[in-house]
């Protein structure tokens, strides 16, 4: 297939730099200020792209809407993840299913907060939508609560964001204060310098939103009776107020603290809470874990490396990989 | 889509029971000795043939080649697995496929005994072969290495026989030897009257080949250079020589013993393995687990219920689901 990667920061860089081990071609590649658009017959050059962003901060001489209008069969979608109208995501899927093009998502926006609207134009287009990338990293967690049909799943839940679950390790393994294990994480790169996003439950509840509307739309009879989540509709506690006494005392009895993602076809709710210490949900460090609740199956539960560049990127090339 | 469903144990009945629920039609069922298949325009009675068969051992009046022959989309074959020329089931795969009609296997013994056939007839024919169902109950493992891409997974290892699994965590938990605890597993149901086909290895061992074949045939460019396994290829070491005295010491090493088997696109190897005792391979009871190396998003786990006629039945339906 032939790939338009709009977004150049670490998730859309991997792509362009995998995609020719999956036999795709990437003919455009856009960041928020420019783009490089390969003549008809190829590829753009990737070592060149990715250096060029390195070393310039654009990817090449082109404009972004360049890359939107050339000649591809998916759009992957790349760019960081924004709330409420989901802009300038949103725009970017429109365009491309209005084109009657493939779009594969790492962006959470469009199918957290505009649920309905994306599969309203994806049903009017020639195009497809997947969005395995949004939730979880390389854990394939979309793709598998879909092939058990959601009408036989009847919750989701989890370990999302590595982040916090980064953090909530290091607190009850050292015996550390929050702010303390912050600094640490924000030194290794696993946090960033504004924290909130991940710390707050924020991006944890949005990748249960988007699980929601998978349940609920998948569910349905008919997509226009399905209940639409947003963020609006999640109820969301983060770790800030954690305690280092609360990690201590839990393990006194043999638990510890996670924060844990659940949604189902009528609720989102994100909170730390309390585990067994050695249970499954209690992965470590920034990995994550999807528990999925099924009629006839039980319990599957799924963990992996929730994010990264090439975990990333292979989710969204094994989107690729699923479009016909 | 309407099933042939072939074989009416615990697993074959568990299909005829939920098909409905998955919106398809049983058009015909068989046993060893009988048949039933419904008239041009309807489906078997479920109940009624589930019934039949508990009450009289036989699911209808007809003759199982008019189950073959009847006007199905799908073949379900879930009559016991067999080895070597693995028939009657490879048969029953040969006539539907050269009917141009879909096979869905959790018979293993055509994928584990005669992968590169199997292939060759599906090749020649309008219909698909899949086998999820084979591998690790409601455990989604195929379809995961199939949707990584096989070229891109090194390795698949795991606890595939619950059988197994439950006397060894019995054993430990315990501290009782391993006839003592066979017995009790019998006595449950958990393991067979003659349960060597799960304590000797063999079945985790037929499970490994299957995936062996996937890994194998998944990262050649062409099929017929693909390496083929079947169980003959498979170093097999089973539980029954684990005594009661290596799980103690092991827990004296916060570790204990797990049957894991392995397989790459070059070995499968059955054995039973130190683990920590805590650690994500130490499943418990008859839970199965499936870790999955990938080159570039590291390792997936996926644990969940290893058998049973409802698990393996949405395994099948699941796989119906995939069909196009």
């Amino acid at each position: 297939m032939r790939l338009a990667v709009v977004g150049a920061g670490a998730v859309g860089r991997s792509v362009v730099e995998l995609a020719g081990e999956h036999g795709h071609e990437v003919v455009a590649v856009a960041d928020s200020s420019s783009a490089v658009v390969a003549d008809s017959s190829g590829s753009v050059d990737a070592e060149a792209v990715v250096t060029r962003k390195a070393e310039r901060g654009i990817v090449g001489d082109a404009d972004p809407a360049d890359a939107l209008a050339a000649d591809y069969d998916v759009l992957v979608e790349a760019t960081p993840t924004t709330l409420g109208d989901a802009e300038p995501g949103f725009s970017h899927v429109r365009t491309a299913l209005e084109r009657d093009r493939h779009v594969v998502l790492a962006n959470k926006g469009p199918v957290a907060e505009r649920y309905g609207d994306v599969q309203a134009l994806a049903a009017d287009s020639a195009g497809d939508v997947r969005f395995e990338a949004t939730v979880g990293g390389a854990i394939p967690a979309v793709s598998t609560v879909e092939d058990i049909e959601p009408g036989h799943v009847t919750a989701v839940r989890g370990v999302l964001n590595g982040t916090a679950n980064f953090i909530l390790t290091r607190m009850a393994a050292e015996g550390l204060d929050y702010d303390h294990v912050l600094s640490e994480a924000q030194d290794l790169g696993v946090a960033e310098a504004d924290p909130s996003f991940d710390v707050d439950g924020t991006d944890a509840a949005l990748k249960c939103v988007i699980l929601a509307n998978v349940l609920s739309f998948g569910g349905a009879d008919d997509p226009a009776d399905a209940r639409e989540f947003s963020l609006a509709d999640a109820s969301v506690e983060g770790i800030r107020d954690v305690p280092g006494s609360v990690l201590r005392l839990a393990a006194e009895d043999g638990r510890t603290v996670r924060l844990i993602g659940e949604a189902t076809g009528e609720t989102v709710r994100v909170a730390p809470r309390l585990v067994h210490e050695n249970g499954t949900l209690a992965v470590s460090g920034t990995q994550n874990i999807v528990q999925i609740e099924t009629t006839h199956a039980g319990r599957l539960n799924i963990s992996g490396r929730g994010a990264g560049g090439p975990e990333t990127a292979s989710a969204i090339l094994g989107d690729v990989g699923r479009l016909r």
